[in-house]
Order: C-alpha cells, then sequence, then structure tokens
C-alpha cells in the first residue's frame, strides 16, 4: 500500500474539499465518509468505493470485511496520524476514509413502486433530521424518499452518520421542481401534506392509501401554502400541552410509522 | 440596570461554571440557558429566574414578555457584547442569558397519576435525543418522564434547547435506584420493556394499558437485562430492510405516540 505523508498531497487536499463543498461533490458526482462503521456499510451495501485512505493502526486491525475492502478498492493509500487528523470532521475517523461515488438514483416515476409507500421531504435543513429520518425509513419499510431543491445535501458526513448506513441503502429522488414533480406524482399517488393545522384530518382516525406520498416542509416553517394545496389530503399530528409543534423528524417518524402499518 | 463590563466578575464567572459543570449545577440548584426563545420559555412556565444578563442591543428589542421579565426579575444585568461573546455557548444567545432554579420534582408515587402514561429512560447518553423526547413527550400528552441514574443532565443547555421549552414544563423526576424504583412502579404501572428482540411484543398488535410506563435503554446497548427482566412484558418495534435499529429518540417518539393514542 503506498503510503502518504504530506498534507500537500493532491488526494488529501482533494478529500477535504469533497468534504466541505457541496457544490465540488455535485461538480465531481463524488462524497466522502470516515469510520469503520461507515465505510463498512457503505462497502457491504455496494457503493462504489474510488478511494481508501487508512493508517497503519487501523490496518492493523485484522477486520475481515476491511481487508477484503482494502484488496477491491484498487486505490488504498496508507495514511500517518497526522493526515488522520487533518482529514476528520468528526474527530472519531478510527483512522479510515474513502472516497465514494454517488449514488444517482433520478427521480423517476418509471422506477418508483405504483403501490409504494413515499415521503417527499421539502426544504427540510437539519442533516440530522434528514439521516435520522432515512434510518428510520428504512426500519420501516419505506419505498424511497424524494427531495426538493434546498434541502440539505444528502451527502454531507452528517447525514451519513445519522443515517447509520441507511443512507446507503434507501433509494432517496432529487426534485429540481416541487410542484411540477407533485402534480406527476399526483397522478400515481395519494398525497398527504403534513401541516399544523387543527382543522386537517388528525392522524390515527384515517388509513393511509397502498399507493402513499406524504409531503413534510421545512423545520421553521414548514410546507409551503401551495405545495400543501397540491396535494389530495391535508393531514396533522394533533398536539396536547404547551408544545408549539413537533421537531420534523419526529414528526416524520410517526408519519412514516403509521403509513407503514 | 447595573452594567457589568469585566470577564472577570463574579456573576459572570458562576456563569460559565454552571454552563460547564453539571456537579456544580447540583451542587447549587441551579441552571442556566440562553437565547430569547429559551428565556420566555422559561419566564412564561413559571421557572424561577434568579438572574438575568442582557446586552444593550436586546434590551431595545422593546419585547413585551422581556420587558416583563427584567421588571420581574430583581437581578437584572447588562453586560457588554464581549461578554455574550463570553458566555453563550450556541453562539446563537441574542444577547439574553439567565440563571434559574432548577425545577425540583422529586419522583414520588404519591405525586404520579395513578393512571398516567409515564416513560423510564435508562442511561441514554444523546443530549439531543433526551430534549427531543421531553419535547415529543409534552405534544402527546405524556404525564411525566422517568431519568436514571446515568441518564444525560437534563439541565444541560442541549438538552433544553432541543425541547424547546417542553423542558421547562414536562414533569421529569430523578431515579436513584432503577431496579428499587421498578419494583415499586410494577405495582402501579403496567410496565413495557423496549427492546431489539424479535420474540418480544410487536408494539402496534396490543394497546397499552391505561396505567403505562416504557422503559427505553441506552442508544448503544439498550435496557440492561435485569431492568428489562424487571418488567411485565418486552415490546419491540419491528424493522424491515437491513436497519439495524432506531435511533433511541425516535424509537421513544413512535411509543409514546402509540402509547397515548
Amino acid at each position: 500500500m503506498e503510503k502518504i505523508t504530506s498534507r500537500e498531497n493532491k488526494m488529501i487536499k482533494e478529500y477535504g474539499k469533497l468534504a466541505s463543498s457541496k457544490s465540488y461533490r455535485d461538480k465531481t458526482g463524488l462524497f466522502v465518509i470516515e469510520s469503520v462503521k461507515l465505510v463498512k456499510e457503505a462497502f457491504l451495501s455496494g457503493v462504489e468505493i474510488e478511494k481508501v485512505f487508512v493508517t497503519q493502526n487501523c490496518c492493523e486491525r485484522n477486520d475481515g470485511v476491511l481487508q477484503k475492502l482494502f484488496e477491491t478498492v484498487r486505490q488504498s493509500y496508507e495514511i500517518t496520524e497526522e493526515l488522520e487528523h487533518k482529514l476528520s470532521q468528526t474527530g472519531n475517523a478510527q483512522g479510515i476514509f474513502a472516497v465514494c461515488k454517488k449514488l444517482d438514483k433520478q427521480q423517476n416515476l418509471d422506477t418508483m413502486k405504483k403501490d409504494g409507500k413515499y415521503l417527499f421531504l421539502v426544504k427540510l435543513q437539519d442533516t440530522g433530521n434528514l439521516g435520522t429520518i432515512i434510518r428510520t425509513g428504512e426500519a420501516l419499510g419505506i419505498d424511497g424518499i424524494i427531495v426538493s431543491k434546498n434541502t440539505c445535501d444528502r451527502y454531507s458526513m452528517k447525514v451519513l452518520r445519522a443515517s447509520m448506513g441507511s443512507a446507503f441503502r434507501m433509494p432517496v429522488y432529487q426534485s429540481e421542481d416541487t410542484l411540477g414533480d407533485m402534480s406527476k406524482f399526483r397522478e400515481h399517488f395519494t398525497t398527504y401534506a403534513a401541516v399544523l393545522d387543527e382543522e386537517a384530518l388528525p392522524v390515527g382516525s384515517f388509513s393511509f392509501a397502498e399507493n402513499s406520498m406524504i409531503l413534510i416542509g421545512n423545520e421553521g416553517n414548514g410546507l409551503d401554502d401551495e405545495v400543501a394545496d397540491a396535494c389530495h389530503h391535508k393531514i396533522t399530528i394533533r398536539m396536547k400541552g404547551n408544545a408549539e409543534s413537533f421537531n420534523a423528524g419526529m414528526a416524520a417518524g410517526i408519519l412514516m410509522w403509521e403509513m407503514s402499518k
């Protein structure tokens, strides 16, 4: 395994750029991950891994899955502990980093299940929420998640970590035109707008259709009116006490739970 | 309003100590909060506020609730922007800080509702999870939350922020002896241990009793066997896909949702 020791190495610099810049991730079609857990999950989930950087310490763990990975990925490099500290975004990389190819699942009605259960996240901002929603969606058997433009980047490390690897397996589609896509989705799915509105249908009082799609909006402002109005139904989780709202991730979890019943 | 300008001021130093040290919070019975939202929520929820530190900028916001608070809290001090930066833990304090008295709700069967719905969190570690669980619990009408020893501190700023003020209103009881308290709770509540076990009762297949208490364990390791065994029932949220587990906060949310139906 070739050894890299310089902070100025071109590949090391590129890793840093991929870690910090969404536009560079978009341009190159690559993203980066760190930690034994995430790299293994990516490998086992069939994510295409372009490069691996690993410390001697991590190499010596003698982990079967990782050994297999080093054999499979042609570009595997040993790095120093100094470089580990430079590359790590979380301070808990455990000596392993990978550059991966994006999973380019295009939003495409043809590849979506006609009787499936989907979530459409519109302008969700919190990376922890997005990751947790993807993780929960996989565990509850949701068929896919659509993310609108201006939703936080699903390839950010925080999303990938919070998803605990589910982001490598859950089909996530990008929507470039929320209202345009909604007019198509409406024809194939029963669409439900999650809103904070006492007059909306209380979740629990009705059954979701077989072919359901739930729309969830931004943490602070919810769904835009025109997006909510484009849905077949407005639904709400009734609240008690003085709480003003649910955390968007939690609301998504309860809604997916009900939808998946 | 008296003005404080020195970083060496005794009250400023005490604030910092309360912000960073759980044992100092325990010793003094005080905790600290920052941001307009949290300070207002505390005030409106009847939390006893001992001191307020506020920048001139924040004072001039001319906010009715805050003006009322400055009149009510005898120890209100103006601070400089330099001190604002020193005190802020989040970088988004909006110029206001408060020292509050802990809400000392003792864990006490006499004050718990005999037909209530409770959550018992055992060694939960993540402050964001705890805050979100408290917020969700209030919104779903849960009657109270018991936290075991070695659960993260409910008076840490991260918990209070994630709770969006619900932590000031939700009854939260401290348990010093999980198994000892369980033997008492068992007599009054139907107790359910949330576990990752295919043979446990699947949530959704049964109705929770009127007097229910759900136990949820640590993020990484779940409940200790002896705690789970002390419950009347073991329950589980069935998973699909390759997901290994739910996020503990999300699991708690889905369980509270089902319990509150």
